[in-house]
């Protein structure tokens, strides 16, 4: 917001000098920074605005509409682009568009990391199940791109309560965990009890029949008992990684 | 279900015998075993043939119709008589209709044990928190008249893991565990994947928001992944403890 | 539970005997038994603690990563391992890996039976129509390798009630009875109200429109009048299995 | 619907004959009979029309509005006025205003019967439990001031299907059968499979949690797989007990 | 039903006569007429029982399960044999099966017609849109089976009121009329007022968004205020046409 | 709109001028025309912006605060002052603080009228039945109080059809038609199908059961087939009103 | 409706001039203008009647039933004929069959335009998305072909409000405005605080999870207290387009 | 976290050194800090573990349970304890039997601060409307007692945006955001797209009809697309107040 105050100020001052009329500047508040593809309207200033770049939702997309905009968000100057819910025809495009693309097959996320923020504050990310994996992924390396550093655990569940042994340490240091569960979510409310930093819940679609597609575990999640934790929709690793690192590396 | 089986034999015995002429016969098949009270048929037999004397649910019945199903299922040999949901009103009416009959205030539960089996078997009731109290008792009043002991530890809840450590003892000991929870339900998921004995899972309407009266829980609860887990109602603590009896008991 | 207050006990007689030090000790504490194969933790220790091996839920997972889990499990001293919701890539795989697998085409189950426990009590599984097939069939699969007998009676309806009849006697016989039931699940309330024994509802998806998915028989399942009865998750043949072996093998 | 096309037939021949303008007509056919309370359009004609007078739904309105309503309905010719869902003050008002009125308290219903149809037709009536009372009563009474004969079995249960047996003879003679039930509904699809005649499901809001406030019940109803049942709303005795007095009068 | 008791009443007769011992009865009275083939109880007793032969859901199961159902159905001396829901494999396989069998591709059934009763009654099916045609003509194959006269109006729609006009004579003279119609349902209610013979509501899937999956048709049906109005549920054309058939054919 | 795009251009001419510094417009331009009350920021210039004064929702509120509310609305200059869901104790403090304020009981609508545009344009306003009246009145008084001519048409049901008739020379003539209804929203269908004009369905949430609170009519209304239909949410006279006004006056 | 009242007009007219007998009349009563293709009713007379031709919702039809009903409307005289949900084949089978027929691969539509009205109005369309496309432009070629000037705003968004700015201009100048938007539907609560025009709310099933569908974002919009917002079905372009050109032209 | 390590490296040292028997060190182990009060456990140590007093929720428990837990946290040396959802009677118990109580009788909430830590970090909390009130001020009341600074703009609204104005300094200065919204709930995707710091949602359940008890505006804000937003459950001031405090803290 600072950079939104800042621009105003600047453009009032030169109305002030007189050089610009009050015309023009009307038309430029109108015209704030972002770049019209047509079908999108790019925001090249997330970044400066929040600390976060623009992600790409690549689902109900074109491959080639998915180019198009991560191209312009790097020649915007985006520090990184992330694409999420890319299949592997989009990643491919994206990668053969931009050369220095990275993807992950099981996260479906394809990306380019130009500029990452020098790394600051640990998120620590816990998945009940193995199939809870790709939603962590995709959580994990938001994160990473936006500048944390991130420690993974994945299957420790709750049936098996001692599982959790050998990742409290990382529960402890962390500056802000993730805990992914579908299914009852119960891991949450666990986490969520022996934790001291914030905790953010990540329900997956894990599950079947009363699972309801993650109903339930978000559900669970919002009504835990325990301290300090709030919860982003089902499935979405996107939110849980940029909360995580905004709250991992405080503010800046 | 022996008995019945035993009473069809015997009327096929004297109809053999020319005792009883076929259509003496085909009428009695037709009035088995229940009291007719005119709003109210009353299953004199449930107790032989299933082990369990037949609950009263008092809620949508007047305080007059609760004493009068109670007393005929007193006069038709009942071992003991349960009314749930009961009123102030109707327990005292109760009470005062049946004059060995004993309330419990907070589960709005009245009852008379007039010959309760002799008690086997152990059941372990935990509850996540207070507020779980009254369904928690009505499961412990069931399960105590169908002769088991019931052991109870309330308030253990998930979101401090380590007030389970006192219970655990007696989640061991148990030939069955009941686990009373309303919010995420989450207790149910832990303690299921501790006990070796089957555990029933009680959710209850404790909550608000997204505890969703009780539904988040439940679902919960069916979706865990611990093993060994099967679920009643929400706040059906009657349920409960019948299912909890006959899988303490064993088969008789 | 006993095996790990055994464990703990012996480990602090370590530490006092001079043996171990605290700082190992507290180690070890963190590193109970279970199997890390990196985006999975194998639980080798279930079978000890609850008396039912680990079974591998197949949905959302790899052809490789089941073989990986199945075999760890049975490097691990499984007794048996069971397989569900495999498709058939999954359950050749699985068989191709394991000599001694056997697989379930309906169920879409496979398996591996190394040391099933000496069968002691019976089951009885009754389902209202053939299409609940798939589902029976992964409860008496897991039954069975928990070591009980199951009988099994398909398609016996609710709305031809004399069907029945000739399931009547092995209800009568059962240390517990599943009663598998979509749409309506009324089956559930008919049986429940005729066994002495704990009877487990199985809800299943069969059905559409009003069926909802399984919710219809759950949530009748779930309400039903008949003392006695405990649910579990809609198409949950493994949980079914699961607390019916332990109800029938009663408390060892 | 006879007596439209009879009076369109009588308007047209009208003009005809010059005995009536296109313009008059045309308003005639604007105008047809109704009569207008300002508040409230009454319906004088549907008796003819459908061979049911209109009912009044108590709920929402006050006792000078259903008083007046009732009295427009009896003044315009109706047979009987059915006041549904009504209050102790407006079943007061009702009777104070229409000297021949009567009343049922437990079903919240006022009526006054001046010429009741010749009676035609069995309505077996059963219903699951003692708290169905009121709603199976609102169907009695309607299906009685529709001309037909009901037979009541209340309490029939399914946790206890011996119960059934004496209502079996009374099942086989109904031109007609209602099924009352709350809770899962089961009686539905169990009496379904056993009469010849059309069913009719009425469910109830009798239960708590997962009855869902008659939800289960309705949908178990409707998912039922027997033949020959046809479901109306939740509460809705009014509706059950018109259409089934429809049915079993047969076409007139 | 009167079979079942004639039934009851000849095997007191043996007994009595010293023709059957109590034993045998006993064990005749447990194999009351179906045929077991297995994976499936064929009740070949219903048309006597109900008025109405079994008919075969062939969603989930295999075209030879199909096949040996029907095939045993026929055997059993069904008058007619409906298989339902049934894909182009099943229906040609059917087909091949059973020479005189035949079929509907839109409505997905295929059937053998050995004996139809003989016509008697009317009833008129009206739907709403061309979509609901499938629906529509499985409930007309299945109220012809059942020996009843069946008009049919498609695409009467209610956005165009005037459409409705020629088919009102069919309604007017219809014994029972049934109505078929997704998104909103409200041609339900425009005939429930129009029509004075019962009226069946058959709601349908189609429609996207809010219609969800005719639930909103299904609840708008079951809460209109037309009087005379019951309902089957979503897409279940064999639930209509038998009940419609049962009301039109009237007691027999 | 024009209004903030005006006051934007007069500042920034002012800071042209120099009669404003860069930092004081910035300062004005985050205090746009609204008054704080502490607990609640009155919109004072939301009639010059969207040609409706701000509504004050009663609910939630202590007569108190609407009285400060409203005389907040009314000092800054509104032309009318409408509250909604005010109870008895809240409409007769805002009459007592406001002395030409008005109230309707039926509506729990209490206002103040101080320069009422001049009329222009019809909206026709149908409601299926009495039990609407409320909400009907709520939108009524919205529509007048923002210049249009209203015309009301109360209890035309769809159940008698024929009711209609005397409505069509209104429905014709309107500038915008409202049609009221809860249940099964039928009539939105109808009169979407007979109407010229734009029609606004706002479903209410009168009925019991399945019309689950006004949702049925809801989504019935949302998949109509009718074209030119669009919705307002449950109860929700205001909003119906207020875009029904807008539309029946026409661009200004 | 003018046409309709002025046909019966004539109709009567000529049955007092002896032109026309009364049961001619009567039969001309019940034939009014439609065309009966076997399978469908097409609406010759919407167009006279509403003001906008009937469109075509191709899901659930096939290619051949779609080009039927074009055919039928064209030859009927419609102005334009718009086809829905239109498969790439169905597409192909239009423009085969009409020549002059134009498609839209993203809005999956097809249409014929013969005689459009002249253009009279502006509609603004504002987009959250870039994936909500698909129903802006069914909504923009629907209300294109009803003779109304559309002017479309892709990706809007709400995370970056100043995305507005430039949209502003638009809204002002708008008729009406259509938000068209999923997710949280946020979109419509911030254009309807900013328009002076009519907006009509477009939810779509864009978004995942917590989306559900597009349910969240039509709560959302129906519960905005953005005054002068209606809504209509989720992904209903066609209805969008449908009243927003009503209302953008005004009454004719 | 650390406390319980350290305790259970105490522990283990005593073993070591001969000083605790490994039998009782097994029973402390089990005894982990809680105090017992029979119906309730306290766990006294959660501050230490996490930062936080254990809060208590005063609904489903009597004046003199609360008054029994609150007394024994404090007695427990708790730097604070909060009551929330708390009635008149339980409020005034409390402040009679602890001295220093304080309440905020809008918030229902009461509570004792003997030792708050030192302010640490700056939360912005922001309403929709007036009636946000009682759980905004629930939230406050947590974090200001956790040891933030709490910075609180009411009424805000979405739909005129402009009054957000004012509000931005005090986001853009925030380490925490808090968005307290019902309805809609888009208020929280308008803040979550301007700041920059992490966002927490509190929806409420604020609003009628489609707001559906406060589902939408959760549902709204987990779909959100703004970056760094995560969502506690419906009304739960408690919850946001906690996490965004350990959030404003930052790692301690």
């Amino acid at each position: 917001m600072a950079g939104l105050r800042d621009e105003l100020r600047a453009l009032l001052g030169a109305v002030e000098k007189g050089e610009t009329s009050p015309d023009d500047a009307l038309e430029q508040l109108s015209s704030l920074p972002y770049r019209d593809l047509g079908f999108a309207r790019v925001d090249t200033h997330r970044e400066l605005r929040q600390g976060a770049p623009e992600a790409v939702l690549a689902e109900g997309k074109t491959p080639e509409q998915v180019v198009a905009i991560a191209r312009a968000l790097v020649e915007g100057g985006a520090g990184s682009v992330l694409v999420t819910r890319a299949g592997a025809e989009t990643r491919a495009a994206v990668r053969a568009a931009l050369v220095d693309a990275e993807e992950h097959e099981l996260a479906r996320a394809v990306w380019v990391a130009r500029s990452v923020p020098e790394t600051r504050g640990v998120v620590t990310m816990v998945s009940a199940g193995t199939s809870d994996g790709p939603v962590l992924h995709e959580a994990r390396i938001r994160a990473e791109l936006l500048g944390t550093s991130v420690v993974v655990h994945e299957d420790v569940g709750v049936a098996g309560v001692h599982r959790l042994g050998p990742v409290l340490p990382d529960i402890e240091r962390a500056d802000c965990v993730v805990v992914v569960a579908g299914m009852d979510g119960a891991l949450a409310s666990l986490v969520g009890g022996l934790a001291s930093a914030p905790v953010i819940g990540l329900p997956t679609s894990v599950g079947y029949g009363s699972a309801q597609g993650g109903q339930t575990a978000l559900n669970a999640m919002l009504c835990s008992c325990a301290a300090g934790l709030a919860v982003v929709g089902i499935d979405d690793g996107l939110g849980a990684g940029t909360i995580a690192a905004l709250i991992a590396r405080g503010r800046e």
